[in-house]
């Protein structure tokens, strides 16, 4: 077989693939018909009997916000415990976690007030969580635009001390994958505030982290800096952050901040976990899990019931089944995820001092939409012979709308890297997820209830896959 | 090259098909550069400069639902027209074609009267378009439930006789593409009216074409067979449909029925069509296109409101790009898709009396919804041939996330199949699709801008490819 340039050739040599695809297609259906029989049953019971759209339900409009700390984020980790306790599992069990209790405090002000065109306007703004507030009585400080933490450090003390820093970086939107524009912006939420104050900053203004134009603020993590002044950070919408930015080519703008938002003392807290103990590799688990805590506005339903639900879906249909796997399944809801990742570090620490190898984790935190595929990620001197084992798997995949890719994972599932295992992230569809992510906006009715089956139905197919053809 | 049974060679088979395959992707590099990167700047002017999310604003919210016929048809048509002549084509015009013309009369009553467990009963009703309407009095009946045409001849005029015939079979939820479950549904609400008047029914009630269960109806078209009588025909919601039917396993049921619904005469209406004339083959077309009616509840959003915007946003970007075709493009906006196909009709028929070849035809009459690919089907005498020369744009296409199949077309481009070109159909996520179709949540807040934006840059990048490489 010669590679030969100009497509007439390419397609002659396609042709060739395509002819050998198809003789291993055959060879591969006789070898793999139970396999194939068996996924077409996970389908077919997933999206007829499954309870992950109701339990849905439940967590966002009965429990709803459930942000770690709070009495919501217990509620929400007593009834998954129930509700996984219903399904006959071999073990369902609390993890002890300790997590930060931040706490929004009343409704955030955030006022245009000396503009000549506009008088005074109010933004829509919500604290960034972890945020120190300005305390009951506000601040007022000329604004500053800039597009990235480089600039503030190249604009100096000189420009910044005592101005109220506005980071308005968009997200790039000619990104096919929403996820890495987020990647590309984020920096100015998480490290945002920290950087401003090195130079004397009062407080921050982030633009939200969206591809939309709208009128919605987006919360979500800030870090500060160890030995840095501890300023207010808060998000603005995007509408607001183009007009304020408009603004400021116009004249000097002086705004208005209050919030009070604050951290408290930390709180008990736990994981849920629920297992189906393996016949054959009882110590080897593989993992599904999503994170049970959300940020306090909303309803958390794609960030992250969407997963939870998902993660308990599997462990459901499973033993509808009455499959008996190999391995150790287990179904973890982690605490946490957004303001502090403490029960991803509680879980790893636990699993690694007692022993308990995890040949896979699955991830489901990218919101309940159309499953695409997964992505796999690991430790370098072990990817490879991954990557062999499974990409096969695609054979099954493929007909299902999904694909297997390199480079995955989850931030609660990253502790576990040591270990070796294999770690995947759930990939939907992701051109709305940040229209709702960390907002008010983010509830029930923003899910379809087929695509978040489809969703546990792909990761059940994942999980069985790798019980029946993973190996360490 | 030998294909030996087992997993272990096979992997070894794939591991030389991906060497074979990177190596042709190599090659593909050098000559491929230029279409990548104009499809790389189709993308990014799409995503951030295109007008069809805001068209489809003006078209949904300011227009509304455009039944063929109805003054907000026409208001389409003049829209549609003034937008596509803004964008400086070479040649913007509107095809006359006659239409029916429907109307639904005043809202529908669907009761059940005699219930020993409910009492008297509403339930969520559509008149299904085209159907008679019962009169200003209604009309009373007992209820009698089947679940498909065939079983309606099989109970016969004994059984069905002064009754009104209840069509209750669901569409298939364990099919992952929702279209294929639509087909094998569908058939009830189009010949079922005619099929239980051939055994002396009164009236039907047909079960909305839905896989989600809830309160809203879904219309959408019947048609009466010749010389069969005519009655009256209604949708009603699943949950509604349920309940029907549980009831009917305890007790026979009488049901009210009352619509106004008519068809009037005929009114003229038109194609809207905006053309960049080929500077090389100016007599072969390339077709983008959508239907601009729409049913009259709801605002026709994603049918077919997006993709009359989509196909609108492929000629702004080709033309804002500076773009100068080979072949003449076109976007044809059709009328009356939704009760009797007139537009496609018409157009097929003055294309071929001009003997204007329409080397391929793109309908996007799917919904607004994530692009997954593009299926393809052409005349059985053409259709290898044409597979053979468009399956290489997967090199192109796998990347943006779609992929050419083959099967696919639509209805208003279907007319033009005895030209033997290609009939492609834009495929989009189809999980959402039925949620909406034909009813009063047909909303322009239920459309994704980026969803939206991406199908058009999907149909833009396949119009160019066929452009640049296609040929009778």
């Amino acid at each position: 077989m010669y590679v030969i340039w100009g497509m007439k050739m390419k397609v002659k040599i396609k042709n060739f693939l395509v002819l050998a695809l198809i003789a291993l297609t055959v060879t591969a259906t006789w070898s793999q018909e139970a396999e194939s029989e068996f996924i077409k049953s996970i389908y077919d019971q997933s999206l007829t009997k499954g309870s992950s759209y109701d339990w849905l339900h439940y967590l966002t409009k009965k429990v709803g916000a459930r942000l770690s700390g709070s009495p919501q984020a217990a509620a929400a980790v007593e009834y998954t415990r129930q509700m996984l306790d219903s399904l006959g599992l071999d073990r369902v069990w609390l993890q002890p976690v300790d997590v930060p209790h931040w706490v929004r405090g009343e409704a955030e002000q955030v006022r245009i007030i000396n503009s000549t065109v506009l008088g005074t306007q109010d933004l829509h703004a919500a604290s960034l969580g972890n945020s120190v507030g300005t305390g009951p009585l506000g601040l007022v400080g000329e604004v500053i635009e800039v597009k990235s933490l480089q600039e503030v450090e190249d604009l100096g003390r000189a420009k910044i001390e005592g101005k109220i820093v506005f980071y308005n970086r968009p997200m790039d939107k000619t990104l096919h994958r929403t996820f890495m524009a987020y990647g590309g912006a984020v920096d100015q939420r998480g490290g945002g505030a920290s950087q401003a104050a090195k130079y004397g900053a009062k407080a921050v203004l982030v633009r939200s982290m969206t591809t939309a134009t709208d009128d919605v603020p987006h919360t979500g993590a800030l870090r500060y800096q160890d030995g840095v002044p501890q300023i207010p950070a808060l998000a603005i919408a995007t509408r607001d952050a183009d007009l304020l930015s408009q603004l400021l080519k116009q004249e000097a703008v002086k705004v208005f901040l209050r919030n009070t938002c604050r951290m408290q003392k930390p709180e008990p807290s736990f994981n849920v976990i629920g297992e189906i103990t393996g016949s054959k590799y009882p110590n080897q688990v593989i993992l599904v899990g999503g994170h049970l805590d959300s940020w306090d506005v909303g309803e958390g339903a794609h960030d992250d019931g969407a997963g939870c639900v998902q993660s308990m879906q599997v462990l459901q249909t499973l033993k509808r089944l009455g499959y008996r796997p190999q391995h150790t399944l287990r179904c973890v809801l982690f605490m946490n995820e957004e303001n502090g990742g403490a029960g991803g570090e509680a879980y790893a620490k636990a699993a690694i001092a007692d022993n308990i190898f995890h040949l896979a984790a699955i991830e489901s935190d990218a919101g309940g939409f159309l499953p695409l595929g997964f992505g796999l990620s690991a430790d370098a001197e072990v990817i490879d012979h991954y990557l062999e084992m499974v990409m096969p798997f695609n054979d099954y995949l493929q007909p299902l709308g999904l694909e297997l890719t390199k480079g995955g994972g989850g931030s609660d599932i990253g502790p576990l890297r040591p270990q070796k295992g294999m770690l995947f992230g759930l990939s939907p569809d992701s051109q709305r997820y940040f229209d709702y992510h960390h907002t008010h906006i983010d509830t029930f009715d923003k899910v379809n209830e087929r695509e978040l089956t489809l969703g546990a139905a792909a990761m059940t197919t994942l999980v069985y896959l790798l019980d029946q053809l993973g190996s360490p």
